[in-house]
């Protein structure tokens, strides 16, 4: 660091940036990030969920052997006066701690704008409906274009591997490698399984076959008379289950975007059931080809087994939810919004209070202070003496809709001049009926 | 960990605890940030903010030197491949690091909903009484009782300690004992002047008589005609802009609540001009006593040269900015709620869709989606068959003011039973009327 000061005349010479992996958000950003977050509390309040907020750092004993080879990523802090501590790495572990803690065995709740969860002990499927309706709700709402949720159940693929002959403890290593094939060629996959995980060529064609299935309720009926699923307790199980979840998408509607996929693995070790995996799908150009996924913009499952790996009695906690993609969402939203040169507005500022003489800086702060007091948002230059033009093109570049200018004569007479920023028409309005006037012509119709 | 992991069947025995210096988010604690947060946002947004965002952690050297004798409670990161990471201690370095890096000179921000600040060069004293403005509207909105805003200059301190005869490298440090005045008294404060850092008797004396004075304007008028202040350019130039603030504070009708305070020091280095720090006062039972103070709910100043200390050439961005105490406020009002056993919800569910009768759960289920659909906030209990009673009493516990009751009957009139939980009223509305009826119902007033 030393080298890098230099001698400079003091001035620092350090690289300004920000850590690996972060980024900050500009105001257009944010904007853009608001929308956002509004389409999905919404849905989550619409939904009838509570919220809850955990620290941004855990003991990194909470957050060990729960996420299995993902795990790498996880930042680990500084011994913190004996406590071992690790940045959050998902919002469920730290959920699933809260429920243990706090001894709570049911609960519908969200987690910073992003997670949705349903604990408890329900009737089979009904929670995991609602987990999809859930995200088929933000995505259309979100108009993000066409997409598709792939739901597959752990329950299935263990079944599955376990009638491929892959031996039980390579289940979850052979589960990740089953999840890389939404971006990597089966080939290649299969290799990862044979060379490096010493599965048998054998039991991994057989996988292979399995898992290029996709389809509905059809299949679902199809894989319950497979001979060998239909033999296996798990598979079978699963396949039933699915079958209900299924009738229950129907009657939400929304099976039009579901896929029951067995290809779908999902990387964490914690999910014991269902399992599910919304991909954003893009035309593209215009021809007439398959639209092709940009990405993954939600997710989520079943973990039954992950509160009690925190009870001191390993009392269970079942548990459902999702995850919404907000980075992936936002990323391409704030690309839209830069193709279309859409303005994007960064405040809400209803009015500028301005001057057209000097020597009203007085008058502009006493008006500014009364709008602000009846709840209008306002906004004034701090300049002692702007000029009229530089205060409407402040206008013209934030999108302010009306200025309110105050002058000798508007003040003599108890009227202050209203200025429609778009059609540059201008009113004289009596001083005590602003505030209700510039209501009137900013609300949202 | 091992020995504490024991051998209890597998079972785990660590501690079940989140790190010390955090806490978890109840969704009734939760249910009270958001009130706060809500007339925090909109006080921003009514004075014109955008918002911007950084990450959780920045490079380690962003934050090194920029606090004084408060850095020792930063969090450092282990190594992450080469950078050395801090967690954020303030919005304020953050955003200075965002200033220089995006090199904007002029921007009016807040940041995660406590953070305000107003960037660039401006005729004085205007955005630092905006500043005072938005302290004053957000505790007065909050209702969070009677209040007082300390006001001070860095410059008027600074003059003061040279006056008294403090040598200038003991400026910060001695500005530090005096930080320590809200909660100690002067006795102590002194002895820490003159033992720990080897400040004269006389010198402290003196300013001990200064840290004394509070008031208003007579009391600035007076210190600008004290014979040694105002030969001291430093104290001067503080008084001067302190005497304007005044005025404008005047004009926004708030000085009733502001006090001038030489005794207000604050203890970050970064501050320049302009000081504050709002105190919340408590009518201790009904005696006629002074009020005491309850902690600080709102500080911040002017720091006009901190942005420079992140530019490569040490171009200068002024900056005035405010934080609201979000964590003292917050746990006032919940102590207030606990007290008054007031009853918090912490959903906004409009509607339970039930049944009376058994098998109706595929007509919940696609009453309850027309409903979502329609943007109404609506519930269902995950159960095959539920008792009616059960579904009503989940009302009663949660606060939702709705049934809407399916059965055999109402199926085959085309009607929906919609019951009023607080009057246990009925009526039948036709399904198509269903949206309006319980929108109608559930506005607020």
């Amino acid at each position: 660091m030393k080298a890098q000061l230099g001698g400079d005349e003091g001035k620092h010479k350090f690289v300004l940036k920000t850590p690996k992996g972060t980024r900050d958000y500009s105001p257009k950003q944010m904007a853009i990030r608001e929308r956002v977050f509004n389409v999905i509390i919404t849905c989550f309040k619409r939904h009838g969920a509570e919220v809850i907020d955990t620290p941004v750092f855990e003991l990194k004993e909470t957050l060990t052997g729960k996420y299995g080879e993902d795990s790498k990523l996880i930042y680990d802090l500084k011994d913190q006066g004996g406590e071992l501590l690790s940045l959050r790495y998902d919002l469920t572990v730290p959920f699933a701690r809260y429920l243990a803690m706090n001894k709570i065995t049911n609960i519908k709740r969200y987690h910073i704008a992003k997670d949705f969860d349903i604990a408890g002990q329900f009737d089979p499927m009904i929670p995991d409906a609602e987990c999809l309706k859930i995200v088929h709700e933000i995505l259309s709402d979100l108009q993000l274009g066409d997409f598709l949720i792939k739901v597959n159940d752990r329950r299935i693929l263990d079944g599955m591997f376990a009638v491929c002959g892959v031996p039980d403890s390579k289940f979850r290593t052979i589960c990740s490698s089953v999840d890389k094939l939404d971006k990597t060629p089966w080939e290649e996959v299969r290799s990862e399984m044979v060379g490096e995980k010493g599965l048998s060529p054998e039991a991994a064609d057989h996988i292979g076959e399995y898992v290029q299935l996709h389809g509905g309720l059809d299949l679902i009926e199809g894989l319950l008379q497979d001979p060998k699923l239909s033999q296996n307790k798990l598979a079978k199980e699963g396949l039933g289950d699915m079958k209900l979840l299924f009738e229950y998408l129907t009657l939400f509607g929304i099976t039009g975007k579901i896929s029951f996929d067995l290809s779908l693995a999902r990387g964490l070790d914690y999910y014991t059931g269902v399992i599910f995996e919304a991909v954003l799908l893009q035309q593209e150009n215009d021809h007439v080809e398959e639209p092709v996924s940009v990405g993954s913009g939600a997710g989520g499952g079943r973990y039954d087994g992950l509160v009690g790996m925190f009870d001191p009695k390993g009392r269970k906690v079942p548990c459902v939810g999702v995850s919404i993609g907000i980075e992936r969402i936002f990323s391409i939203l704030e690309q839209r919004v830069e193709a279309s040169e859409e303005k994007i507005r960064t405040t809400e500022t209803q009015v500028l209070v301005a001057s057209a003489q000097k020597k009203l800086l007085e008058e502009r702060l006493k008006l500014i202070s009364e709008l602000w007091d009846a709840g209008i948002k306002a906004e004034v230059l701090y300049k002692k003496n702007p000029k009229l033009l530089n205060q409407l093109q402040y206008c013209e570049d934030t999108g302010i809709p009306l200025v309110a200018i105050v002058g000798e004569q508007e003040l003599k007479d108890g009227v202050v001049k209203l200025r429609v920023v778009a059609t540059r028409e201008e009113v004289n309005v009596r001083r005590e009926s602003l505030v209700e006037e510039i209501r009137m012509r900013t609300s949202q119709p």
